[in-house]
């Protein structure tokens, strides 16, 4: 059995991992190469390859070439130490490594086994992102305006995407939406990344700065807000990117439905509640970029916490769900 | 009677006009010369001066600079036309424009009075920015701290400043307090020069992204909002930098006391409410950066208006004014 694996930001073939680069998109479509854990480690921590679901699945594909490189299970192990520890908000990075370990853990032919488990995990996302898509665009009404944060699409996941894909599969239900997106400092991914994927599927958009929010909820002009998510604990606080939850607080507010899209997989029942996720604070220069003074001191959390309460519904592959006690 | 003029950001010495390139600093500090009234509208226009007062205050120098050359009234008046339609949110470029004109029109030596008038404009926002930073620093607790927005510091104003007035004057009275600047997209003056005045002051501070707002306040890390403003609507309502509406609804979620800076001059009683008030909106290309598809579509608006109801305390001159009737 041999491992092959193609999606918009990742490809496996022939042992050789290629990881489309997303801090150089739009304007480079650059491809780097993993050929090691440590290699997939500095890719995952200096963000060319981002998006909660993406995480996960890159890290386990390098496993995944470890082990067809001929390593031995105590050597995937120490691999899979180091990369659970890259990035620590997002849910799916640890999930996914201990679910191929612990496949591989209990079989005979270990290196089978984690191919078929990583092979698993690669066809889950891309259904669970079909089935997220289509349960959101049955909530979508012709003619509104949604807003998007982050990216949440094909650069994120192995399918269509969360909170985009149910853009992209009202879009493509003929639903006349509009699309507001915004830059989501300091990493930009909406600005360059959302941006980039909605110009492909040619869904109308139009880009904001994170701090215009507020005024156009004020003149009416957003209908939905649609999130994706890092973690979801069992109480249904969410983690998601820095700025997220100002997000629901606006959307509250103005009295806007705020939905957070994800699949099964985001959700973490071994969180009781939010105050349990570890929120990565990651470099200042992320936020200083070229034009604050060098030394200016810089606080720079990438990722908020919403409480459920601030959540409309949550849509995920098994349908929409609300909340509807404490 | 010769006009001398020296502040942080402009200077008038010998009919030569002499401007601090905003868009410069913070790692350059260089002064650009204006020769003409359109020469002052291009430097108005591409943010090189910015600041409600400080606007206005370039435009009637430019004037003062014609009226010195030997310019007549009608040349004057044309000039002071094109002057006004430069920026059109900050009430101050006409009022001070208007100011200058009507000096001029009523004295037979519309030179020396033009100059006299532009003279009283320039001492009279010194010592309206010392008002109100000691009436503000007088509400600042001990080890609060402070959220400000943009900059509202010496870049902006003839004197001290108003938001960060206050603060800087909140810290020479020996307050323990610390302040988070909010970075301010697209132009960045937060994270460009507020961080460089607080550099300069010594004044603890960190720089944030717009987007993490929230999330500090939802952690109780916010005591105080300390905002300025480009017009203020006779009914309270306040046209400020972009972004200033959404801190007014997240501070008023998180019971936080949020404050509007500002002397009379930025009053507009012609103004009846915040709908009143004309928002510029600005050239896609301030959002898109270097980073985003070139073709993306953009909304740009510069201003947005924060209703009377969400501010806590209006900080004047002439002390600090609650609203409390409609």
């Amino acid at each position: 059995m041999t491992l092959t694996i193609q999606t918009s930001a990742i490809q496996y073939k022939d042992k050789v991992i290629q990881v489309l680069d997303q801090q150089r998109l739009p304007h480079d479509e650059v491809w780097v190469i993993s050929t090691t854990p440590e290699e997939m480690v500095e890719i995952i921590c200096s963000l060319k390859v981002r998006g909660a679901p993406l995480i996960g699945m890159a890290a386990i594909l390098s496993l995944a070439q470890l082990a067809e490189n001929g390593a031995d299970m105590s050597e995937i192990r120490l691999a899979a130490q180091k990369l659970k520890q890259a990035r620590p908000t997002a849910v799916n990075l640890a999930v996914y490594i201990d679910r191929v370990i612990h496949a591989a853990a209990q079989a005979d032919d270990y290196r089978a086994e984690m191919i078929k488990a990583v092979q698993a995990i690669f066809d889950e996302d891309v259904q669970l992102c079909a089935r997220v898509s289509e349960a959101g665009a049955r909530l979508i009404q012709e003619g509104e305006t949604l807003l998007t944060y982050c990216n949440t699409g094909s650069l994120a996941t192995a399918g269509n995407g969360t909170a985009l894909g149910v853009i992209k599969r009202a879009y493509e239900l003929d639903k006349a939406i509009r699309v507001i997106a915004c830059e989501t400092r300091p990493v930009l991914q909406g600005g360059r990344l959302t941006t980039w994927e909605l110009m492909k599927a040619q869904i109308p958009h139009t880009l904001i700065c994170d701090n215009m929010v507020g005024h156009l909820m004020s003149l009416g002009k957003i209908d939905r807000v649609l999130v994706g998510a890092d973690r979801i604990a069992a109480n249904g606080d969410v983690a998601n990117k820095i700025g997220t939850y100002s997000l629901a607080v606006l959307a509250q507010f103005h009295g806007i439905p705020f939905h957070v899209v994800a699949p099964y997989t985001t959700i973490d029942l071994h969180c009781p509640s939010g105050d349990c996720i570890v929120i990565e604070e990651r470099p200042a220069q992320e936020v200083r970029g070229g034009w604050s003074p060098a030394e200016t001191p810089v606080y720079n959390p990438a990722f908020d916490v919403t409480p459920a309460r601030l959540v409309t519904s949550y849509i995920l592959d098994s349908g929409v769900v609300k909340r509807v006690g404490p």
